[in-house]
């Protein structure tokens, strides 16, 4: 099934288009799992990161269509952060969630082959994660190994258009001949998307666009008709349910909506923390979950779903 | 030792400023290392890329300062891939040679520290390479991260300013009021270099700048006298010693030029393969190396190293 299809169809059996982001670090982990020490023995922490994150996968799977590794957090632990990393995917997968593996990463020729290989083909046959995201720096030629390797696999590429932090303006918002980098990488995106073949009205190539700009998700949903987004920085990052509305389609597809530390770290929330004491985190992270499904229903077209 | 200092006094005392890129793939080994079958087990091939990795170490640690492992390359390997990766790039360190990761991260806030801590500098204490390839295109917020862990661990950042491959222009040659967008991303890097302190002249802040542009080598050079440049694409990519001349200053410092697979499979070449026969391709790697800094000699002023 092409990866259109399957973001399309994953979603409407979850009924909406929360994906729960994993960004897992020692000094937020709730009292119970957080090694004592330092965070320094890294093997320890990487054990309880695995407990933690395949905790929060238990109680996400029949409520989201997809989780968000974030690479960078497990990256930090070193080899046992790596093997958890792809424990974590599996464990997601073999719970019937799509694993969006966020490593944002881009390089050229025989390299972005070795990368999408890495992560969306491997050698020995195996598929690490469904979709990657990639950066476009690099331009488009950077880009086509990724979406060949993702085409072969069924899987998909999150493409960085537009990004969530408050300095992506200093070069994605310059302005070439009036109008914004952001723009011409997006034109890229939805060209890509259509070249490598449509199924349910998406391409494998989809978009990254911050939740943090709404003006500028609801232009660039204009332009990328056929890229399905991937919208970080609702919750924690200050992105509200009603500023991704821009995001998504009547039908209410057409957008993944990320939120990572709001859900992951609700219990250390004022509002969930009266309600559960800290070993009962994962009815925090439940409770946020729910919360933030029903603020997309009301505030988004994802009602529809 | 800041990293300035660290780099220009390595150069000096090596002679050269030739860098030798680590990408191996199982495709390319020596007959005598690549294991049978067809590259499917991936532990197995990463044996064999770490002999051979080591191996060109061997070869290559008294003749220049650093060597640039490709982490996609090990990344691509699975979990044995990025244990090798990590003890290749600890061996060259026990060898005296810089390491000069290229993984071209890049992330916002967190993610970002996340990711300098896995490379730069780690929570368990361990440096794992002297400096990281980044990319540029979510802004100086994102690059800052990684500029402060560097600082700390006395190594650097390259970030990516305009690209070796056949395609880089597509996003970073274009216009923004008659300037193109590397050429901002450039101002940016030296503005950020001078910020975090320089020594020797430089900054910790460096820039990778493809030798197969060589007109832009020469006009980059002037917007970052402070800034270290990396220039990959010598070799197999096309560009050639006369191409990188811009890059130096005067007194041969100021830049690393990269050779990758010319080095790496030099005896795979038909001018080294006439010379020596396949085990004894570490001939052929001394020979390249040799030949390409005395190029180097002839063409810059490396000469005067």
């Amino acid at each position: 099934m092409m990866f259109g299809t399957r973001v399309a169809s994953r979603v409407r059996q979850a009924g909406t288009p929360l994906v729960v982001g994993l960004d897992p670090s020692w000094e937020h982990l709730p009292t119970g799992l957080r090694p004592a020490g330092n965070g320094r023995d890294l093997a320890v922490v990487a054990e309880a990161v695995e407990t933690f994150c395949c905790g929060i996968v238990d109680v996400v799977a029949d409520l989201v269509p997809a989780v968000k590794p974030q690479a960078a957090f497990f990256e930090a632990l070193g080899i046992d952060g790596w093997q958890v990393m792809h424990r974590v995917m599996e464990y997601a997968q073999s719970r019937g969630l799509l694993v969006i593996l966020d490593a944002k990463r881009g390089d050229i020729g025989s390299t972005a082959q070795a990368y999408a290989s890495a992560y969306l083909s491997r050698m020995d046959g195996r598929v690490v994660a469904d979709a990657l995201t990639v950066n476009p720096y690099l331009g488009a030629d950077t880009l086509r190994p990724f979406l060949a390797m993702a085409q072969q696999a069924g899987g998909g590429v999150f493409v960085l258009v537009k990004t969530s932090n408050p300095g992506s303006g200093q070069l994605q918002d310059l302005l070439v001949e009036g109008s914004p980098v952001y723009r011409r990488v997006a034109e890229m995106v939805e060209a890509l998307s259509c070249e490598y073949g449509l199924s349910s009205g998406f391409g494998l190539a989809g978009a990254v666009v911050g939740a943090t700009y709404p003006d500028q998700l609801a232009e660039l949903r204009q332009v990328m008709p056929h890229c399905w987004f991937l919208v970080p920085g609702l919750g924690a990052q200050g992105g509200t349910a009603h500023d991704v509305a821009a995001a998504f389609l009547p039908d209410g597809t057409g957008a993944f909506v990320n939120s990572s530390r709001a859900i992951m770290y609700a219990y250390s929330y004022e509002a969930y923390a009266q309600r559960y004491p800290s070993h009962e985190w994962q009815r925090a992270v439940e409770d946020a979950v729910r919360d933030t499904i029903s603020q997309l229903r009301t505030e988004t077209t994802a009602g529809h779903l």
